[in-house]
């Protein structure tokens, strides 16, 4: 493969990963933002790549655009990339392919399951990367491109796609509310989240080694309904509507029978 | 301290784990459970423990009587201990320390925060143990018990207990099962839980890093309604009833007005 010349269309979190772990082994020439600052921080950390704040000053012959803007963002960017003549492909969960349709040129998506912050370093070699495309070049240029940063590069329809985006939501979103909530629990018992740590640890191994199903304990799946209601009667009304609701679909997913 | 003599009862998880640690540091001397087989499957285990299915066969001069049983359980085996003279505890994060008044002899309980699976190693030292104790005896020597096991000693009063065990139940059981659902989407879009692996394990460290409030991402903290009706849309009854209610959570926990 060439070493492809690529402009990053976007200067955030997702953006300032790709951009630069792709500037190890591509040139990105360019970086279009909206926000002038954000742009020219991001090009600045780059090997050789241009800021541009306005859209209209977009290099036209390069060989890839990767637009990663917020999803609501996407066809407006899409719509002032038609007259140019490399592949064009976007980086978002919920977004389907046909809206790069009105590029012309071959397009697809690259889509990282991971949730990127500028100031952490993250093992981008790790990070499952999902690949769809309009044809076959588009398919093997962001194949290319993502095998060159991850050992882990999949194939995803635009509804598979979303599936994986669901999922991720439930898993880490929602898990992370979770510890929200038992932060904030802890706080009231004068605890900090830390002691957690260990048993989090623990359920994640086991969860990971036999499976979530398995692996499952509690008061909901054991159908005790004394040490339920003791815990439903210590929460808040939000807190234990959330617990009620949790409890309700263990329950009903591993078939305990409600006394 | 001296070297307890310390009798097991309960022949479970818990108690295994328990046993099988403080058999390092102590003398386990005997292991009462109503299972035979499981009684002589821990004593031997062991360097020097009985095993005996029959309470009323109890050794009654040891200095500590652990139980870890069944919550339900735990009144009826301290109605049987009311003869020892060693100190007695429970294990349970869910049961008050008041339920072991009966015995007579000083009490307490030795609550370890973490999931413990017979099969599983895990590291005790990193295991947080809780106490709550009586009076002064008790409370020396369940600390000098969890001191020999762990480096992470702490107090905790039964209300307080209480708050650990409900965090520990969101932060764990309920996480737990949040995978499981992902799991199960996973599966329908031809994938294997772990494709996330790697996104959990980055979600996990910047919670502990910053905090979970700090740390939240995805659609409904940044108020998507578009992309949360995509994915209520795509999700079954119950499934869209646990989405919507942990989102509504989200969202009135940071403030995010529904649009």
């Amino acid at each position: 493969m060439g070493k492809y010349r690529i402009v990053m269309i976007g200067a955030g979190n997702v953006a300032t990963h790709l951009a630069r772990a792709l500037d190890m082994h591509f040139d990105v020439v360019q970086v279009v933002s909206r926000n002038p600052l954000h742009a020219s921080a991001l090009a600045a950390q780059l090997r050789n790549a241009a800021a541009a704040a306005d859209i209209s000053a977009i290099v036209t012959d390069a060989d890839v655009y990767l637009i990663s803007v917020s999803d609501d963002s996407i066809p407006d960017v899409a719509a002032h990339l038609s007259g140019v003549t490399g592949i064009v492909a976007h980086t978002s969960g919920s977004v389907g392919i046909e809206t790069l349709q009105c590029v012309g040129a071959p397009h697809g998506v690259l889509y990282p399951l991971q949730t990127f912050s500028k100031d952490a370093d993250l093992d981008i070699h790790e990070v499952p990367f999902f690949i769809e495309a309009s044809d076959s070049l588009a398919d093997t240029m962001l194949t290319n491109l993502a095998r060159a940063l991850s050992q882990n590069v999949m194939y995803a329809d635009s509804r598979q796609r979303a599936i994986l985006h669901i999922a991720a939501v439930f898993g880490c979103n929602f898990c992370n509310h979770l510890l929200y909530i038992s932060d904030n629990l802890l706080k009231q018992g004068g605890y900090d989240l830390d002691v957690l740590q260990p048993i989090l640890k623990e359920t994640m191994r086991k969860a990971f080694a036999t499976s979530p199903f398995a692996a499952q304990t509690g008061p909901a799946v054991r159908g005790d309904r004394s040490v339920l209601d003791k815990h439903l009667g210590m929460l808040d009304h939000d807190t234990a509507l959330l617990y009620q609701t949790i409890s309700d679909n263990i329950q009903s997913s591993h078939n305990i029978t409600k006394p």
